[in-house]
């Protein structure tokens, strides 16, 4: 397994574009994307669960219930949901990407992200097709780029890997949560691999990873109406075929789970406002379920979330946070430790208070990625969870906009 | 049923007090209460759900485990809580008041709020129970204060109603959300009434009050380790004694309820940091329970509630958390309206936006009481939440303490 450079470009008959089309007034923030595969792909996806869905991820449902797809179109500035006319947009979208790329409409993926509640304008987007089309070649970045919203920086990263002899590629981009008025957060994420693998295993290999990785993440704790994390597989790679649980499967999952796992890291760190990333590593736990709710508890605590902003070693919310998460813990049995590249300090054993370096504990939370060890001494089993600190400029991103 | 002065204090034969004893270094606030019945009284308690729980809460919940109960004592600046030695002193406390009161310590109800994971010191109680005993009177006011963290006003009320000819008095003191390092949010409700009520009916009114009162409300989503209501009824008012589900009951109830919802409120209204009160009334919905879970759902989100801090009139986000809430709701049936003192403005119908004057949503959103109205147009059953905006003042109080 190497990292290497390509993002959604580094595997095999993969290509992007990005541009600014004018749905966003800004003209150095690019806002249309589109990611186009060679051949036919298998693809697989999972929604957001928020009942108010967007009308993209409708029509992306549909065009996916055969599960193959050739394009992805994401545009930036306008989440086209709640609107009256949403669908007819949605779908004239996957019919401008048809038209100029010669595919069935049903082969498209279409998102959109960014204000929710006012009409899109499906007028820059034809206008801007064309460049759009031309563009396409080895530009991850740039299509990563025009997914963004209020995101700081790019969201991208690709592997290679080796099954049966052949070198495959798998690389994604992302981007965290961001507003416009009126929106909520969005994220969005889309993986390409040149690994030949049927529809059936790879909506499970994304389906089990999800559980582990864009599951465990909270900036916010409000649910999108436009979430979609979806993957391109086009076979490109000539590996056998992947159709079983083999060792194939496990080595694509690995691949797999590296791009999720990076891409969750830096959407927490890049959550709104935020200063800090936190993961929260639930150890020796009875179950995998247990440790995950724990886990979530802990990085969803606006209280917690504060306290890491001030670098206030406040292990109570962490325990606190433990206690009202539904999982059943024997809270007398708790350890919890923070750590950063600066040390690692105890600070609560067995449910209480430890003796600490106050000194120590506050260099420890300086650092910007920081992580809390919660040890249930139950078991064997453990979780991780990804947020980031709770910031006057999330209170100034999510108020302030229009006043 | 009138409203009238008094708070714990309004009941015939109960007094209160409340005086800086010396845990807190701010000689000018109070951090020592106390609440006696003249006669034993009919006691009723709700606690937190947390599994993390206070020793004094622990020890209450022992000492009420006959339904009576003849005196509260609480203290502010530190919770008592996650601390080794935590039962003893909570015992110690009870023990004091016995012994100062010549009553059975088990008739004793006691309380800690403020730091947690900090060793309670128990001399400065015992050298203030003097003072405090001495200076037990209609001191309801007193009280209120010495159970006060970071609220900034104290929190009273009381109310006087009929039953059978005789004249009953029910009233409250309540504090909200505060910290002191390192801590969380804490609750804590104590009721007074001279009805003659059974300890089963009371217990009754009180757990079905909840449901509508204290559990529909929210500040930061953390639910505390110390949290606790409490009522005593030491049926002094002579009425004929309430022992079942009748016309006295729910002229009882109603009175209660009239106390807890103006507790709420103000607790919600002073949440750490807040600058507004949000209420939010689901109506027309097919059941309770709906409504329930889509109120606080709504009032529970970060991005609603720190769009209501910038008085922006963001309803794609009430929509939002409505979809997340776990409610089944017909989105498309949904219409949402954001109302105040300065008037009254529908932004959304049948799910999607509609045009609205976005110059009085502005005047309507820059009160401090907002009333967000969501109509499920689903049915005839409704709830309310109540919870508090999302401002720098939350993240300064919770993230900066130390720093």
């Amino acid at each position: 397994m190497k990292y290497i450079n390509g993002g959604v470009c580094a595997a095999k008959g993969f290509s992007a574009s990005g541009i600014h089309c004018g749905i966003r007034k800004n003209k150095s923030k690019k806002d249309l994307a589109l990611i186009v595969s060679d051949v036919r792909a298998c693809a697989a996806a999972v929604y957001t669960t928020n009942l108010v869905k967007g009308a993209p991820l409708i029509v992306t449902k549909r065009n996916l219930s055969d599960g193959y797809a050739k394009a992805i179109i994401c545009n930036s500035g306008n989440a086209n949901t709640c609107n009256s006319n949403g669908i007819e947009i949605a779908q004239g979208m996957c019919e401008l990407v048809s038209e100029y790329l010669d595919i069935d409409a049903k082969d498209v993926i279409v998102s959109s992200t960014g204000v929710i509640g006012q009409p899109l304008d499906i007028e820059p987007i034809k206008d801007g097709m064309q460049t759009l089309v031309a563009s396409l070649g080895d530009n991850s970045k740039d299509a990563a780029h025009a997914i963004m919203t209020t995101d700081t920086a790019i969201k991208e990263i690709s592997v290679s890997f080796e099954l049966g002899g052949k070198t495959c590629f798998l690389g994604g981009i992302a981007k965290g949560s961001g507003m416009i008025h009126p929106n909520m957060a969005t994220m969005l994420v889309y993986i390409t691999t040149d690994a030949a693998i049927s529809r059936e295993m790879l909506q499970k290999a994304l389906s089990e990873d999800v559980c582990e990785s864009f599951n465990m993440i909270s900036v916010d704790g409000d649910t999108s109406t436009n979430d979609m994390v979806c993957v391109l597989a086009n076979g490109l790679a000539g590996n056998l075929r992947i159709d079983c649980e083999n060792a194939d499967y496990a080595e694509f999952k690995k691949a797999l789970n590296i791009v999720t796992t990076h891409l969750c890291r830096t959407i927490a760190k890049d959550g709104e406002g935020a200063s800090k990333l936190l993961e929260c590593r639930v150890i020796n736990s009875c179950d995998k379920q247990t440790a995950g709710k724990v886990a979530k508890s802990v990085i969803c605590s606006s209280l917690f979330k504060a306290a890491m902003f001030g670098a206030d070693a406040n292990w109570g919310r962490v325990l606190c946070a433990v206690g009202y998460s539904g999982a059943n813990v024997d809270i007398e049995k708790i350890n919890v430790e923070f750590a950063s590249k600066a040390g690692r300090v105890a600070v609560c054993k067995n449910g209480f208070g430890v003796d600490f370096d106050e000194h120590l504990a506050k260099t420890i939370l300086l650092e910007s990625e920081i992580e809390i060890i919660v040890n249930l001494n139950s078991g064997k089993a453990e979780a991780t969870a990804w947020g980031c600190d709770l910031t006057y400029d999330y209170v100034k991103i999510n108020g302030d906009y229009r006043t």
